[in-house]
């Protein structure tokens, strides 16, 4: 089967909304975040452990499995899911990020996006049948048009460019599309010019597209910009299909955004500032190199009950980060990935009560976007 | 309590014999693989996964721990077994053998070991009596007395030498003891001369030790002549109590020291190998980088139960390893000491229904110690 979504219940005072995903394969609830998981492995954190969280669905890097180890070795071993022994739902991106993100390495015409490899310096062309086919090849569950995605700032006439040939990929992408198993979104650009990505939305939401991405944001346009674009471009897209927020956000950034009707998120937030040693909380980001921690016996967050919290404190993190232990980046996702999945289910509980306006207020008030020790002069 | 050795049942075809040791903190079944955990954390896995595995000791370094974050910290955050989430017992070293490693840099002297931290560079003085100090307020429930390890080749003049240090520092070692909680274990050095060994048996096992490592092994000796040492120095340990062989080895090693009578092992191999791409498998060593397994969609070890075999295949986790991925480490390293504890849990079962011989066999047979690639030629 392909896509099925359900909406199960509308907030009153916001666009938000809460339902299901379902293919052939299961179902998630949304609003979800979707950890990333880049080379086939979520960086630092069993399946068990993604499960455990209640996650229904991860994210995989097309362009990334693309070059290493290869789609087609991946199909020969089974698929995606039996390589990375995940079971449940997996979205590839179309690799049209990442080749974004090697500016000095790509070229971009109307055909393909051509690139040298981050790895060996092998030149790819990928064209929109390309990105098609190694997601249908590694078996993704959800699987994305190639895009093109411009930088902040941007002229209008490249970001334009970037809207026109966006539509021309995603109707070409519609087209190579083999596998009926799934969905396929599409993704709409437009930079920060509210007229392109409304044109952008007419065009991509024409398409038989099973759901609709706000790309071509957190490219460096700030917090505000960013919310003004979703603020807008959120409610253009077609109510009946899912939003899916690309590569968003701090957790203030993701309950702004299910406030408007955004369903689906992936960020490497959670995951690399783990590896970073910093750890999102309900009382705000936690640097657990400071000095402050030394001694601390608290866990991270005295209000979580992920596996970290129940067992490591502050001073114990602390230690293990600053010998560079493993289990500090470890310890850390596994935390900062239960309070986004965490969070994500007090949304959806949320907003079935009918009140998510009061959940996003304690939210904020409790402090989760804060940095929980500002004045903290680092003297290790 | 101190400890309590049981020994519950013996082979009839060798020395080996299984039984527990218990303490106020609880018991473990012998003959027993401690995983090391340096820094208090072994490397790269959850406390419940080595619970799970059946572990029931692990060893931390008092070394490091004295250095980073400091005894007086551990303490003042609850002991070791909080400040690491492990509830199970731990043995502590004493630190010789890291201070022995650190030859450039340390100086010894009847009184004390002087030597510079490997991390900063500032002085530090060992005695004996402070590694007692140091082990009993982490809060360890098998402590170690310092002793003085020699290199291979040593001189005899110099092994001997090591010998009356050893004796002399176990003896302000016993006179330090404050804590009457758990077990202190001396260490009989020597090095590779007989009558050294004997002599110091002799001395150490005079005192009033809860058990006996035979230390200064696996600094270089080789097999053959570790096996002799083994060979010839288990029997003279008094058999009622606890005999640890320190810093060994491979799965041949283990299960030929069992036979010898030995209940106790510690060592870096399964969990350092791991993060090297080397696996232990029932079939030999297995290397995950060989081009061999890019396409091999087998577990690592076809006879295994344990989370990555029933999870990852070979292909997979040679990608992980080539890429660089944290969760190449995790898997191998829950692999290797999930096979360790399954080699030493036969071993105890094989003992008990008497038929050890057989499980050595059969081990050997299956190719344990073996390198189960060895004509491959790399080609990545």
């Amino acid at each position: 089967m392909t896509i099925k979504f359900t909406i199960e219940a509308k907030d009153t005072g916001s666009d938000a909304r809460t339902g299901e995903i379902a293919t052939g394969r299961g179902f998630f609830r949304t609003p979800a975040f979707m950890p990333v998981g880049t080379a086939a492995t979520v960086k630092g954190v069993w399946p068990d452990q993604l499960r455990e969280m209640g996650y229904g669905c991860i994210l995989g890097n097309t362009y990334h499995l693309y070059l290493r180890p290869g789609h087609e070795r991946v199909r020969r071993l089974g698929g995606l899911h039996r390589f990375m022994g995940w079971d449940r739902l997996i979205l590839t991106d179309s690799g049209g990020f990442q080749v974004f993100s090697m500016s000095g390495l790509r070229k971009i015409t109307d055909e393909a996006a051509s690139f040298r490899s981050h790895v060996d310096g092998s030149a790819h062309v990928l064209t929109p049948e390309l990105a098609v086919e190694i997601q249908e090849t590694l078996g993704s569950d959800l699987r994305m048009a190639l895009d093109e995605c411009v930088a902040y700032p941007a002229e209008r006439s490249e970001a334009e460019d970037a809207v026109r040939r966006t539509t021309l990929w995603a109707g070409r992408s519609v087209a190579a599309r083999r596998m009926p198993e799934g969905g396929m979104l599409g993704i709409v650009q437009g930079g920060m010019y509210p007229d392109l990505r409304r044109r952008s939305v007419e065009e991509i939401c024409a398409l038989p597209f099973d759901g609709f991405a706000i790309g071509g944001v957190s490219v460096g346009e700030g917090k505000d910009l960013q919310r003004e674009t979703v603020d807008r471009t959120a409610p253009m897209l077609p109510a009946s299909r899912p939003r899916y927020l690309m590569g968003v956000g701090t957790p203030g950034d993701l309950l702004f955004a299910v406030s408007r009707g955004v369903d689906l998120f992936d960020c490497v937030l959670p995951t690399r500032n783990a590896r970073n040693g910093m750890m999102f909380t309900s009382a705000g980001q936690l640097t657990v190199k400071q000095a402050r921690y030394k001694d601390d016996p608290l866990p991270p967050d005295e209000r979580c009950g992920c596996p970290t919290c129940r067992t490591f404190s502050r001073a114990y993190l602390r230690h293990l980060f600053m010998q560079g232990e493993m289990m500090a980046s470890m310890a850390m996702t596994v935390h900062n990935l239960y309070f986004y999945a965490k969070l994500m289910e007090g949304a959806r509980e949320a907003i079935s009560r009918g009140n998510f306006a009061d959940f996003v207020k304690e939210s904020h008030d409790s402090g989760i976007d804060r940095d929980r020790n500002p004045k903290e002069v680092e003297s290790l």
